[in-house]
């Protein structure tokens, strides 16, 4: 299988993480995308995501499948032992609610911010994120006050459970760390009194499969082009 | 196990076609929220879901299952034989990836269109939803213009293939059938032209859990105590 992608960036990092859980990093071919050149909103890529987002995971019969929530259901359940998304019913139903909240309310509501309030990611992309909109940086001071909301919602949550969607680590947790980067890259930093989230970013930094990627490590030459 | 749901809205609609497919609509206690009353953004709900959205499923142990992906890969997983989300590693990607497009390009959007661009469900509701916010009703509209673009996309989609997935109903029919009842309450009709779209519509309205429910009862009490 391919992956279509950008490394640095938060939703094919969320990949990333699930390939190196579910030990397939090696079964796969990466594609690198250029995303500051727009190459995601053309033709050829289109044909792959008519979205135009990464990333695209191409399976060696010629499926694409876009959107991570999707990608790791395929890949977490490969093996029959879908332990990223859930073994039991009420398992999958606990990490799907909290995934989809980790979305929802701090990995979208950032980018909206990113993309909106502040430069982005530059001109070429910018054209395809509504630059003429008249409202536009006030719905993304609005989003980026969101995410500051939603981080506090997830530091209420690890004070009650080691991880995101309870016991164990899952792709929910997965979903809240690449919005903490995405986050940082951003310039919304998680305030310190947070203390169960940071607690909770010390303990999933330090997995075998999170280890070496990260915030620092986030966009940096692509936005060190940009001016950031 | 306990609904908290709404009848004739589109969330809570999806979980009961859920419930209708998996005959399991007689082992569920129904619990009505007022959402006109913004009884959902109270305390008391919000306790169930700090969002402050319907519907929630509430399990016989307590557990609290929010948003509709959730809650159905819950019930659909119960008899181990999950044919809404997906048998098949294969099939679980491309269910999630198209319910996830039904959700983004469709129901979301008309969701923004409803309660920004239009006067919604009223004042008690209109409090929760930015109506002080001075580029509410462009942003509105802009989501409004995304849905009937996503309409089009989706008639594309049907003219490749019988459902929304593929070759089998899923969970992505339900959000996209869940979807285009709440856009025409909100005003937003499916042109004629797209022909793929209004055969699909023909052949999930005639499915047992479909029929007898559908558009025309969409919101049609509360909606007309509003003037609509």
């Amino acid at each position: 299988m391919k992956l279509y992608q950008r490394p640095g960036f938060p939703n094919p990092a969320r990949i990333h993480i699930v390939l190196a859980e579910k030990r397939l990093a090696r079964d796969v071919a990466y594609v690198d995308v250029d995303l500051i050149g727009a190459e995601h909103k053309a033709g050829p890529f289109l044909a792959k995501n008519p979205l135009g987002v990464l990333p695209v995971l191409e399976l060696d019969d010629g499926t694409l499948l876009s959107e991570c929530t999707a990608i790791t259901e395929y890949l977490d359940n490969l093996d029959g032992n879908p332990v990223l998304t859930g073994r039991t019913p009420r398992e999958k139903g606990l990490i799907h609610m909290m995934q989809r909240r980790a979305e929802s309310e701090v990995l979208d509501p950032v980018g909206h911010y990113f993309h909106h309030a502040t430069p982005g990611l530059g001109n070429a992309l910018q054209a395809f994120k509504s630059q003429d909109w008249a409202g536009r940086a006030e719905w993304g001071e609005r989003e980026g006050r969101r995410a500051a909301e939603g981080l506090r919602y997830f530091n209420d949550v690890l004070r009650a459970a080691p991880w995101v969607a309870g016991e164990r680590f899952s792709m929910a947790d997965i979903t809240l760390l690449a919005g903490i980067w995405f986050a940082g890259a951003a310039g919304i930093a998680v305030p310190p009194e947070l203390d169960a989230l940071h607690e909770w970013l010390g303990r999933v930094s330090d997995l075998p499969s999170v280890k070496g990627r990260g915030g620092q490590q986030m966009l940096p030459e692509d936005l060190r082009r940009l001016g950031f």
